[in-house]
Parts: structure tokens; sequence; C-alpha cells
């Protein structure tokens, strides 16, 4: 008999040789319809893994991250399957599921896959699927698998099973097919009743351009119809809302391949837009006793050695800048929190001068593979909205609640009200990963878990996922077509203020170590202004946006009052401009529209004798004919609305 | 016969053979007394130089800059002597005039020289000067050069000569002694009034750190007493007002062993005070038309390589950033002006969509010697408060003097008064050095000087000035300790239209070249600071400086209503502190008076019963008891008297 341990904390026994899925169906029928996938005292098994020790056992269905990795893993063998089949002489190499979907990298050996084949390749796929094979994992010497893909003449799978160790090896077969694996599969085929093929692209084998350059497959698969077709349409408007087609268009950033990948280029409206988020927050700041800081973008080699960075500043990074001295070398600066730790450092404190919160937009620079830049969200170049606050270990508790509260009020004015936080602490079985003492440590983990409690957030607690100089709070937020973005992060840390010798003058004294909190409510202002411009599709609240409102004179004689009620719309410091082309208003309305401009104010004969304006929301409505003042009362209280003091 | 050319352009004619001082002595005897050097066809001569051929001949007294140079390096010759007769065997090595005296650097036999030693050297060297010795010139063979020194056993001099060609080598000798010299001296030694010495230092033998470290000797001379003794009363002030030191002081901005030398951390008053600065420059530049943009801090091999940067970028600057990437670099960029070319190439233009006027306040990054390193002034990393306008030929004109406006708004509201401008213009003897058409050249310098009269600036052309891509104008200004500062500069630039192929479609609808103006009222934000420390002596303008007031509690007793008119304050937006520390209000007063707080208020017993403040003015005039609403527009109208709107 073995005990099994259940997430709920009870305890079961069985019989030795039980199957996760046995363990389902003595739980309840339901459960077991559903289960796809299992992990066992923390690696993930086949549900018809037998188990023969004692244990922690988790299951998990669709609706879980983990079933979705196995059933998307378990497409991409189908898929797999269907290339062999319809591309005789194809090469697998490897083919892992992702965040959305999963891919097959393949060698093919002649002509090429486009996308007048996906149908072709899907259509495939589902006649295998449906075929209710079951996945059957099994254990192979290594001799028997580098045979079986030198039979086939397969020398990419011959080079990852040289790599493995003999007894470790297993294959995965289902109904013809036979592919090398480690495991994570769900029941049987039959599970997957509707499978996409999104994209195609090259991949180097190894992600080393001096290799052969394979094709990936993208696809995607769902339980149901439905739920395939409900993604599709959210791809459809997703890549409506693409941030770059939208930078692009409302002309707010840009990149020079000159000035280089990943680096954007603030252009004037983006430039203002990004300026007036950044006064929103130094504003909100200011109020919660924050100081403005500014440091340089470059540090000595020896910050970063007292800072612990130097060491794992590796090769895949910015590399150093040296100079006409010998052995000077300054790195670029991938965090500012050293420069920080340097600023602190200027002075002594005693404990009535904490906490410091010394703010700063500091622009940081991280190397990224050029395949992996990404519009905003992945940058070479990019400005963290960056803070680093010292306090006793006493003041802890209060200030991540004000941490908190700036937070929440960050993400309220910009219309993010659906987010969870995960709370990450230590494992407590590695104790050793950590530096700072268990003390410190139990009273930073208790101190975010109650200022989680107490603001009411809807948080889940993640074992093991801290960092090892200290717990974190992360903001999880899902923007408007549902998908989930890593937003804002508290973090502290215990190891900076050790290896800076940070120190301040306690009530008894003494000299202490303050504790360090670092936070970014926004994160990176390049990667959330991309999220909100996605967020929104490009209408920004309306404090937010770059031109809140379009004068159309309806003909050009018209023009000199269409002047005048710009004019007085300026010294209102309303944001606006004049279309005073010789176009129709129709199509004026139409091109103001696809420039997301939220007003449109039509002026024409009537309008002029009665001193109005004509006030067309962005997306339709008439507000009919008011005056300026109605108008500036109308965008003030819209404003007031949205945009609460801190 | 030859014929002189005279500054007014006047020729007379002379025997041959006439030296510039008998030329001094036909047009007065006045002018001959004080005549101390020469320039004779672009080159430096003695004043006792024969002429032989035709030419331009201008004369020199101690009133230009010429003069005393001549006056300095000649001073270097009497304590080079002075310095052979006290320290038998040192090695003389060069001894040149600098900005304010000159130095000479010496290899000791034995010992070093010290402060106490300086008044003995002083009397020496004035004994020396008293001999009235004539300063005489005369060539030496190469070899006759080399057996001099050999014979003294100076290697120093000795790898000088051999570095010079036979035929081109003169000695200059007065009274006993001789130096290796190119020339450039004052009649006689007798004309040296006042020698101070004024410090030492250590420097490398050709600056190179391999080379043997000598003994410099700082000192400055005159030709009275009394101007060495207003001098040091100078550098007595000079040294108060050293932006170093009160940048310390009040806590502005510090600088950092591990961040690296010449990178400043700007401290939170410091941050604060410089955002102020940028806010205002904004607000000017939003009135006059220009957007603002924001650029990374890094740019591509490839956009140096368009600009022509690349290039020149040699051993001595931050060396390139090489990535995982093979051949791919970036530089720390040194300007913003390649990144603002790539915005501006982003859409085309028509002419009627220009000017273009982008903005950033951009920091730049350039190696410098860490010998060369000083405060703000000098450093390796600084923000320019840069734009760069992108105009038709036609609009130059308009521009220039728009540009204008903005340089005088802002060293008005700052409280330069004392400034002059100067114009740099091509040198035409050399028409192949310039990039552009000489129509376009023709037009921007007049631009130039039109707008400089119309403006009424003090201004002077500077022939052969001018860069190679078009010609400027700087503002020089005068500190309140009468010293020059290059402050803001106005450059036109032909050059990176053409290398970044910018274009704008004309009237004629054919594609045509922008000019490009770079300009920078501040210049850097850290030099700027720098000067209006030293010129104010840290008290800025009350618009702009960290404090306004602060309130001061004769008593414990008191405190509650400090709180109050503190409060009260910050509601008007007055930035005030409160120093309720148990302490006499003398001693908070000394405080406040040396932290540079224009105003004091101190609260009483009748303050608090009348509901007023006791307002003192920092430097001591008593203001009287007042309301805060007095108080209030007192301050409202001093900002208002400097600070006018643009």
């Amino acid at each position: 008999m073995i005990e099994i341990t259940l997430p709920d904390g009870s305890i079961k026994e069985f019989d030795k040789g039980i199957t996760p899925m046995d363990v389902a169906k003595t739980i309840s029928e339901g459960l077991a319809r559903n289960v796809i996938s299992a992990k066992f005292n923390n690696t993930i098994v086949e549900t018809t893994t037998p188990l023969s020790i004692n244990g922690s056992l988790t299951l998990y269905t669709w609706k879980d991250k983990q079933g979705k990795t196995a059933f998307w893993h378990s497409t991409s063998h189908i898929v797999a399957q269907a290339l062999e089949e319809l591309y005789p002489g194809v090469k697998l190499t490897i083919g892992p599921a992702i965040d959305n979907g999963f891919y097959y990298d393949v060698d093919l050996p002649t002509g090429t896959i486009s996308e007048k084949d996906f149908p072709k390749i899907e259509q495939k796929a589902l006649e295998i699927a449906r075929g209710k094979h079951d996945y059957k994992m099994r254990s192979v010497s290594k001799a028997d698998a580098l045979k079986f893909y030198k039979d086939q003449g397969n020398e990419y799978k011959v080079e990852l099973i040289e790599n493995l160790e003999d007894g470790s090896i297993t294959f995965c077969d289902h109904d013809t097919f036979t592919d090398l694996c480690r495991g994570g599969h769900i029941p049987n085929t039959g599970i997957v009743k509707a499978i996409k093929i999104l994209s195609v692209a090259g991949a180097y084998w190894r992600g080393d351009e001096n290799k052969p350059q394979l094709t990936r497959v993208y696809g995607i698969s769902f339980p149901k119809q439905k739920e395939l077709k409900e993604y599709l349409e959210l791809l459809e408007e997703a890549k409506k809302r693409d941030h770059r087609k939208l930078g692009k268009e409302l002309e707010l950033f840009t990149f020079s391949q000159k000035v280089g990948q990943g680096l954007p280029l603030w252009l004037p409206k983006g430039a203002a837009l990004r300026e007036r988020l950044e006064n929103f927050l130094k504003k909100a700041q200011k109020k919660a006793g924050y100081e403005m800081v500014v440091t340089p973008h470059i540090g000595q080699k020896e910050l970063y050695v007292t800072s612990g960075h130097y060491a794992k500043y590796g090769e895949d990074s910015f590399q150093p800048i040296t100079t006409p001295k010998k052995d000077e070398e300054f790195l670029l600066k991938p965090m500012n929190c050293p420069h920080h730790c340097e600023i602190y450092n200027t002075k002594p404190y005693s404990y009535k001068e904490l906490p410091k919160r010394f703010a700063e937009f500091g622009t940081v620079y991280r190397y990224e593979q050029s395949g992996e830049l990404h519009g905003l969200t992945r940058v070479r170049g990019f400005t963290q909205d960056d803070a680093h606050i010292f306090c006793t270990p006493d003041q802890l508790d209060q200030e991540f609640k004000n941490v908190i509260d700036l937070s929440l009020y960050v993400l309220g004015s910009l219309g993010f009200d659906n987010f969870t936080a995960q709370v990450s602490v230590r494992d407590l079985d590695n104790p050793d990963k950590y530096i700072g003492s268990v003390e410190n440590w139990e009273k930073a983990e208790q101190a975010i878990i109650n200022a989680a409690k107490e603001k009411g957030l809807d948080y889940v607690i993640e074992s093991g996922e801290a960092a090892f100089y200290g717990p974190k709070l992360d903001f999880m937020v899902k923007d408007a077509l549902g998908r989930q973005w890593q937003l804002g992060t508290i973090q502290v840390d215990y190891n900076l203020p050790e290896r800076f010798d940070l120190t301040y003058k306690g009530s008894d004294n003494e000299m202490h170590r303050p504790v360090m909190i670092h936070r970014a409510p926004f994160g990176s202002m390049e990667r959330f202004i991309a999220l909100l411009l996605e967020h929104t599709g490009g209408n920004f609240p309306l404090w937010l946006i770059p031109d809140q409102a379009i004068v159309l004179p309806v003909s050009e004689k018209h023009e000199k009052y269409a002047e005048k009620v710009l004019k007085s719309l300026e010294n209102n410091e309303i944001r606006a401009l004049i279309d005073n082309r010789n176009e129709t208003v129709g199509k004026k309305i139409r091109e103001a529209e696809m420039n997301k401009i939220p007003f449109m104010l039509v002026v024409g004969e009537n309008d002029e004798i009665a001193n109005t304006i004509s006030v067309r929301r962005h997306g339709g409505e008439d507000l009919g004919a008011i005056t300026i003042e109605q108008f500036n009362d109308l965008v003030t209280n819209e404003i007031n609305s949205t945009l609460k003091s801190f």
C-alpha cells in the first residue's frame, strides 16, 4: 500500500501501482472524465503512470495551465504524424507546447509548407485524432533509441539522444507513430476535437544560425470546436489591436534599422503621452513621499561586482564598454538599483529619517536575440518607473501596503480592473537557497500576505517562486481580450543592502541594515504603453489620449469660426486639432474615427450663429449642439471621473 | 620697402627689417609702451622680430588674450630660471601659458616642492624679473641644440628636439637662462611686476602614465601688484562658490567611485531643481512650436557610419559595445542629432509642414581623461537640452531669430545679463573646407548676422571658426566673478541632411534638402547648473531654488502653529521646510543662511496671537511680521518679476 497526499491535504491509501486516473475515479467520475494530466512529487506524469511510492498528487484538467500544456504537447505528436504521412521523408526534431498552442520543428526533404497546405494538415491530424489512440510511454535503451533514428536517417533525434543518459530514455507511441519524448500526455488522441495550424516560420536547429534551417509549424488545438472559433476571433481582434500596428497609425513610436532593432524612437505624440503617464505617476509618488533622483545609464565594473551582477553578465549580454584606460570597464546599466544604493550611501541615516524612497524613470538596456524582439513588449532598451524604498524591518509592513495602494491607484486610473496578485515565497524545503535571516523572511512574507489580504487582493501564494534575495508580489492583469500580463512588481531585497553595506543608526544607537523594496507599478513605460494600446485598442483614457478633440468645419466658410473654437479649446487646455482640408465632413469623420479621436466637433452655419459646436463622440454617439463651456465641462467631468487624485 | 596692413585696414610702407615695436612707435608712444606681443601673417612673433615681407600685423597689449598668453609664457621662463637656481640639477620639460597663468613641468633631482617653498620661488623669480632682461630669440642647429641639452643630461628636451626639423629650432635667452622655445615673448622681464606660484601637482611626461612623473608648478603673473591682489581675492571668492563644494553642501548631486568618475548622481534636491529648469524650457519650447521626442542612449554602428561620426570614433573614446551577434556594434551616443534625423525620416514632408522642431533632453556620453574631469563642468555623461530644427532654406532667417529669442529668454530668466555673441563664419580663403553650396552658406551667414543685429546682440564675427558643416552663433556669458563661459550654441548644418538623405517636397513638387539647425540654450544641464551655482553662489532665483522658505518656531510651544504655517505654505505651492529642533533661533537662522534659504519665517508668541509670520530674508533684511497671504503675494511677485512667460 502507498499513501497519496491530495492538494487539499487529505491522505488516502491505495494499492501500489495505482494510476492517477484511477485515483481520479475514486474521487468522482466527473473528475475522471476531465482529468488529462497529473503531477506526482513535483514531476509531470502520464495519467496512466503506475505510482509505487508515497507522494503528493495533483490532477489537471483543460482548465489548468498544466492541462493545456499536456493537451498541446500531445497534439504536436498528432501533427507530427500527419506531417510524416503527408511529407514522406520529413525529419522530426522537437515539438513542445508553448503559451498558446505548440510548434514542431521539422526538416522537410523537399519543398516548403505554405498557408495553402494548412487545411490538408489539419484534416489529416483530425483524422488521426478521431482514432482515439492511447498515448503509451515506454523505456528504450540508448542503443535501441539510436538505432531507431539512425535507421530513419534522422540526425537531429540522434544528436538529442546522444546527449541523454542511458536508462532515462523514453519513447511515446500512439497509432502507428513513435516519438522520442519525456512524457506529459493526455490519455488519448480523441480528446483533441479541434486543430488549427496557425503559421510557419524558419527556425535554426538549436537556435544556432550556423546550423541547418528548419521549418517551424505553429498550431493550436482545443477540446471543443467552439473554443477554437472563439480563439480565432480573439486572434483577429488582437491583430487589429496589435500595438505595433496602432503605434504606427497613431504616430506614437517607430523603429529604425540604423539606430537598431528593439530600440524604440518615441515620436512627438508618443513622447507626450509617455510624459503624461510619467507626470501622473510622479504626482502620486510625490504625495506618497518619494523623491526623484537621476543616475547615469552606465556604471563601472566595480559597481556590478559589488552588486553581484558582474558575475552573471554573460556572453548573451551587451558586452562591457572599454576605455583608453587599462582595465577600465563600464556596463550599460541593466537595472537602476545599484545606482540608488550608491545614492543611499552618500550620507549616514538615523532610523528617524527612514524610509527613504528614491524614484527614477530609469532607462536600462538588456540584450535580447533579434528573433525575440517584439514591438514595445520585448525591447533592448526600456524605461522602468523604478523606485527603491529603504526602510527598517518594522516599517516593511506599512511600506508594502503603501506600495499596493499606489499600484491599485495606477491600475484603476488606467482602466485595468481585472487582475490578480501572485505572492512568491520561499521553498521551505530549501532554506539554504536564500539570503537573509529566517526571522526577516518570515516577517517579510507575512507582511506581504497581510498587505494583500488587507487590501482585498485576489491573490495566490506560490511556494519556491521567491528570488534568492527576498519574497515578492506581482500583479497579473487581464486585458480586454482576456489575455494575462504580468504588470507591476513589488520585491523585498535583503541582498543588496548587505552587498552595498547599507546602514542606519537605530534607536538603540547601533548600526543596522535597512530592508530594500524594489517596485515599478507600470513595470516599463514601453511594455505598459504597448499593453494599454492593445487593451484600449488605441482609445486611451481621455486624460491620456494624444488628441482629445478635432474641429471639423463643414465648409471653407466656417474655417474662421473653427479656428476660434480651436483657440478657445486650447485656452481650456484641451488638446485639439483642426481639419480644414477641402474634404467632405463624412470623410473627415471617418478619418477622425480611425485616428481614435474621442470628440469630433462639427461646426457649420447654425453653430456659427448660435456660437455652439455639434459634438460627435468616437463610435458615433451624437451629443448635439452645445457651447464650448458645456463641452469643456463634459471633458473635465469625464477626466475627473476616471482620474481620481491619489 | 615692405607694406604692412594694420587691423583697421590701413596700409603703411616701412623699411624692410622694421620690428613690430618700431611700427607701434610710429603709431603712438603710448601704444609702444603697452605693446607686449604681435601677430604677423597669422603667426605670433616677438615684438623685436624684423619683418621682411608684406603682410598683416596685429599688436597686442596686456588687455588682449594674446598679450596675456605672451606675458604668462614669458613668466614661465623666469620661473624656470628661478627653479634652476633654487633646485640645482632640476630638468626642465615644457612651460606653456594656460587660460589663467602658466605652468612648468620639471623633473626634480631630489625632494619635492611644497606650498611652503612658494614664497622663496616667487621672491627669486621677482628678483630676476626686476633685472629687466630682454628676451632674445636665436636659431640653433639641431646638432647644437641636442648637444646643449645632452650636456645638461636633460633627456626630455633631447626627446623634444629629436622630433623637430633642423632649421626650425630656436632658443630663447634672457639673463643667464636659455630655453628651447618657439617664441612669443614680451620685450623684457621687467614688465612682470607680480608673480604668484599657485599650486603644484603631479603630471606624467607627455600625459602618458607609463612615462616618468614630473612636478607641475602652476603660477600666474601680472603687470601690476594690484591686479594680482584682485585676482587672489577673486580666487578666494570662486573657491567659496565652487559648484563642487556648494553642490555637496546643498545636497544637489554627488559622485560615486563605484559608479564611475565624471558620472554625476543627482540627489533629490538637485534632481528636482533640474526638473524645474527642464520644465521651464519645455514650456517655452512648446510655445515656440517644438515637439519633444525620446530616443535611446545607444545607436548601432550603421547610424554613426551614416552620420560620419564612426570614422572619427577613436581610441580615446568609450569603445563600441559588441553583442553575441557577429559584427554587431553599438556606440554609447555622443550626440542626439543622428537619432533625430532618423525620426525626421519616418515620414515624407511637404514644405507646408516645415519647420519640424524636435527637442529632447538627451543624455550623451563622451570619454574624458580622468585628469580632465571637473565637477559638473567636465563630465563623461551629460544631458543636452538639445533640439534640431528642420526647415527650408527660406525659413532659416526666421528660425534663427526665433532661436535667439528663446536663448535670450533663457539667459534673462536666470539672471545672466552680461553676455556677448560670437558668430563663426567660413574662412573665405579655404572654400574647399566646407560642405554645402556657396549660395546657401552666404544665405546662412547673412541670416545669422542679420538675426544678431536685429536682436541687438553685442557680437563679433570670427572668420574661419565655422565648422565644416555650417556657420554658428555662440553665446559667451560673463558670470558674477567676471569669468567668461561659452553657453548655448546655435549651429547651421548642411552635412547631416545630406548624409541622412533628408528631403521635403517643395512648392515646385520637386524634392529638396531641408537645412538643419542644432541648438541648446543651456548647453548641458550639468554644466549650466554648475555655472548657475557659481554665478549665484547657490542663491538661485526664487522660482528655481530647492527650498524657498523655512519656518523657525522660537520654542517648542509654537511647533503646532509652525506646522500650520508650513501646511498653508504648501497649499500655496511654496517649497518650505520646518526646523523644530530644540535649538536657539539664532542657531537655526545661521544654518538656514548657510543653506541659502531665501526666507526665514520666525514664529513666536506674538505671531501666533496675530496669525502672522516674522519674515527675515537671506542676508539679514527684516521684513517684519506679515500674514501668510502677504508672504504668498511677496513670493509670487518676486517670481513673476524674474520669470516672465515666453
